[in-house]
């Protein structure tokens, strides 16, 4: 197993009062990442505060540790540790930051310019494998609420240890936390499967509305405005929803409008891995952005117009390759 | 690591002629079991057949090993290895079987009560555990394919390492596996998530029709005979409907009803992890069996006191429950 960057390391050791952040809309790994630290630190005999955004994610609402986010205790700080955050700007931050002397920073994003004074960046599926570490370098002991937060942040960041981001790592750190007496079944039901009813109702409704074009290689589907408001609103509207055209067999983009506000739609595009079309160029020309087999953009036009330019984009890329082959 | 009977080990070291079979139906893990068994086998000079039910899912044929399954050579076997066979006459085997000295039965069902001559059975996730650990006490090196179908063996039968069957070692098997350059990501896609779009839509008028009932403690859904037909009959229903119920929140109990033929339904059971209702009560007073989680039954009356049946059944549960504690 690779180590995590020395200094930072005999930073901690050297240090006591340490103010853990993280980015935006924290997600499982941010939080998890956030908690399995700051619980570790502490038993080590570390002051630690955490300034995280709230409200918490209902389906994350699920560590003690959450209880203690927000009640800043310090007036200084040694270091203030950002986990997750792949840029500076996109953490989530005091106003007017308290006093600090240093900044590490401690990330799997490859993108992160290493904005901090000390820096650990690597790829690796989730910043909860970089935390397993570093606790294991400060001979830090789990437990049971740790390994749970460090296995909810590996469980959501490679959607239960499917996404190409996994590695033999991966496995052998969840091998590590299979050691701690928690229920990971009930935990991954509740990550990755249980819903309200009104998200099942906006999913089953998305697949209702599937249609399939371009000899079935395009799917689309649509959430309209009243349908939306029917359900609770956007707020019901799933992540996965955007998934369903691409598992669908035989089909290369899968396009999700949700109709956010009257004539206004959040546009989802998916491309499955052997798709000729990047599909982050049409989110671009519309002033979105995204990667490859998934980007995303706000539209306010016909739906057909959309549906033209991807349709008659996918096909010049399909063709350029078949040449190009 | 446990090892595998060292009687079996010896058993096969010193025989040559192995005939592997496995479970009717075939799932991921009889299939990738037996794939990974048999090529391993062949790799140190071992002769080896395969006979096993045809046709293979279309999702589990993966495997070029797949096309040298029933292509019976020799007239005689040394032993016939059983694999993933909870009883015998789960089997699927010849009409007439060959001759062959012994059996070996390779199993993790611990109801499984040891029909072989030589027997390894023992409570793990996946049938595919015990094979890799075979594999390699005999010291036999894996290739992608063999890596390939031990992990489709652990994927399948642990929901991709979500189900409580899952421990340490499984995931330091699956830390092992990855060290084959194999693409897990997109196998994991086409085990879990690619349907057909018939599939799709009868996954999502599934999710359409559910209602709450008993103040939304019990859902019930219907796939009728005419939408089955309509989406080319109920090859198309797939497994992950029936537990759509149980992933509402709050549910308690989920009842999934597929009209396969008119008027007879298939009626599926679920209940979550802390249900009072044991609902292979309800499934064996009907006729059918399971477990007290799982459970299933053909009905063939009014769906109306099909529903007051497990609804009073369930209400007297909790409250037998209720006034124990």
């Amino acid at each position: 197993m690779k180590t995590i960057n020395e200094k930072i390391i005999d930073y901690i050791k050297n240090h006591q009062g340490f103010l853990i952040i993280t980015h935006q809309k924290p997600d499982g790994d941010a939080i998890g990442s956030s908690v399995a630290l700051g619980k570790g630190l502490k038993k080590i005999g570390k002051k630690i505060n955490y300034f995280i955004q709230m409200p918490i994610e209902q389906n994350l609402n699920l560590f003690d540790e959450i209880q203690t986010f927000n009640k800043i205790t310090y007036e200084e700080y040694d270091a203030v540790i950002a986990v997750d955050c792949s840029t500076w700007s996109h953490t989530y931050r005091p106003k007017q930051m308290p006093k600090f002397k240093e900044l590490i920073n401690i990330d799997h994003h490859i993108t992160n310019e290493g904005y901090g004074n000390y820096n650990h960046i690597e790829n690796v599926s989730a910043n909860a494998e970089l935390i397993y570490r570093l606790l294991d370098q400060l001979n830090i002991p789990l437990d049971e609420e740790m390994a749970d937060a460090l296995y909810t942040g590996i469980s959501t960041d490679t959607g239960s240890f499917q996404f190409s981001n996994v590695t033999s790592e991966t496995h052998e750190i969840a091998a590590q936390l299979y050691k701690y007496p928690f229920s990971y079944a009930e935990l991954s039901r509740k990550l990755h499967h249980e819903k309200s009813i009104e998200q099942f109702k906006l999913y089953g409704i998305a697949v209702q509305n599937i249609k399939l074009i371009n000899h079935n290689t395009i799917s689309w589907t649509l959430l309209d405005y009243s349908t939306i408001q029917q359900y609770g609103g956007d707020i019901n509207i799933s992540d996965d929803i955007a998934n369903i055209g691409v598992n669908i067999k035989g089909v290369d983009v899968a396009i999700t409008l949700k109709e956010v506000e009257k004539k206004i739609y959040r546009v989802s595009l998916r491309a499955n891995s052997e798709c000729a079309l990047d599909v982050s160029k049409i989110a671009k020309f519309y002033g979105g952005g995204g990667h490859d087999k998934a980007a995303g953009f706000t539209y306010r036009s016909k739906i057909e117009i959309l549906l033209n330019k991807i349709v008659g984009d996918y096909n010049i890329a399909k063709d350029k390759r078949n040449r190009q082959q």
